[in-house]
C-alpha cells in the first residue's frame, strides 16, 4: 500500500512540476517570442534545473507541444462545461459559448500572444496545424450544430450555415487579435457588440437588440 | 546637370537596394520568425554587406519598421486605387475592397506570417501599434463611411455601424489567419463566402444571394 501511495505522490509532484514549467514557458514566449524560449531560459524562469525540463519534455519541440496542449485544454474545459450545461435555450447556449470565447481572450492575453507567436513561425504553425486544428474543427462543428438548430427553430430561409459559422469563427480570431493588441478597457463590450450585431441580423427572432457593458471583473 | 543626374541615379540605386533588403527581411521573418532576422542574416539573404543594411536602417528595429512600412504600403496602394476608382455603386465598392482584402492574404501569405510574428512578440506588437494601427484605423473609417451610405440608401433600420464595421474588420483578420494556416485551394471562396453571407444579412437590398468560385489566378 505504501509503495502505491509513494508512486501516487511522485506522479502528482511530477505533474505539478510539469505544469509549473509550462506556465514559465508561456510567460517566456509571450515576453520574448518562440525562439528565445529555450529549455535553459524556461528552466531558469521556472526555477528548476534544465535536466528536469528535458526529462519532462525531451526537447524544445516537446515543450512547445505541451504549451499548446495546456492552452487548448484550458479553453476546451470551459467550452465543454457550457456545452454540457443547462442553458435555457439553444440561442442562449450559443451566446454563452461566444461570450466565453471573448472573455477568454481578455482573461488570457498572454495565451493570445503565444498563439500569434506560433502562427508567426513555420515550426509553430506546423505544430498548431497538427495539434490544435483538430480541436478547432470540433468547436466549429459544435457551432454549426447550434446554428442548424436555430435555423430550424426559427424557420429561417436562406441561411448558409457553413458560411455563417466560418464568419463567426473568423470574427472571433479577429476579436482575440484586437484584445491582444489593444488591451483596452472596452475590449469585452466591443467584441460582444460585434458578435451580437451579427447574430441579430442572421437570427432576428432569437436575438433582440441589446447592448453590452464591460463586466467589473474584466 | 550631370551632378544632378548622378545624384538621382544614386538615389534610385539606394532605393532599390533598400527594397531588396526589405524583401530579404520578409523572407527571413516568414521562415524563421522575428528573432532570427538579424542584420547579418538579412544581409546574407539579400547578398549585400551587413554595413549596407546598417547604413539603410541604422538598427534591427529600423529594419523591422521598414518591413512593416513596406507591407502596409503594398496593401494601402491597392486599397486606395479601389477607393478612388469608379465603382458602379457604393455596395460594389465595398465588395471590391473586401475582395481585395481576401485576395491580398492569398497572394501575400508570407506577409500574413510576418504580421503574426510581430503580434507574437512585445517589440513587434509595439512597433505594429505605433506604425500600422493608424493606417488600420483609416481603413476602418473608410469602411464605416461606406456602411453609412448603404444604410441611408437602403433606409435600413437598426444598423449599429460601429459594431458591423468592427465585425467585418475582425472577420477579415480571421480570414487572413485561416488562409495563412490553411494554404488550401478554396481559401478565396471560403473567405468571400463568409464575408458575403454577412453583407447579405445586414444589407439584403444591396447584396443578393451569390456564390464564389476560386479564381484561376489564385
Amino acid at each position: 500500500m505504501n509503495v502505491v501511495k509513494l508512486t501516487d505522490k511522485r506522479r502528482i509532484r511530477g505533474e505539478r512540476s510539469k505544469q509549473a514549467i509550462v506556465k514559465a514557458a508561456i510567460s517566456c514566449i509571450s515576453r520574448q517570442g518562440l525562439h528565445d524560449a529555450t529549455l535553459e531560459r524556461v528552466a531558469k524562469k521556472a526555477k528548476v534545473s534544465k535536466s528536469l525540463v528535458a526529462f519532462h519534455f525531451k526537447s524544445k519541440t516537446g515543450m512547445l507541444a505541451a504549451v499548446l496542449d495546456h492552452q487548448e485544454t484550458m479553453f476546451e474545459n470551459g467550452w465543454d462545461t457550457i456545452l454540457a450545461g443547462n442553458s435555457v435555450s439553444t440561442s442562449a447556449k450559443l451566446l454563452e459559448l461566444l461570450d466565453y470565447d471573448v472573455r477568454f481572450s481578455i482573461e488570457h492575453r498572454d495565451y493570445i500572444s503565444v498563439w500569434h507567436a506560433y502562427w508567426g513561425e513555420p515550426e509553430g504553425s506546423s505544430l498548431y496545424r497538427n495539434l490544435s486544428q483538430p480541436r478547432d474543427e470540433r468547436y466549429e462543428k459544435d457551432v454549426r450544430r447550434l446554428l442548424s438548430i436555430l435555423t430550424e427553430e426559427g424557420n429561417y430561409n436562406d441561411i448558409n450555415i457553413t458560411a455563417i459559422e466560418r464568419g463567426i469563427t473568423a470574427m472571433m480570431f479577429g476579436i482575440w487579435r484586437d484584445s491582444h493588441l489593444a488591451h483596452a478597457p472596452n475590449d469585452y463590450s466591443n467584441g460582444m457588440q460585434a458578435i451580437y450585431a451579427y447574430l441579430q441580423k442572421v437570427f432576428p427572432l432569437h436575438y433582440k437588440p441589446k447592448s453590452f457593458r464591460n463586466k467589473n471583473s474584466l
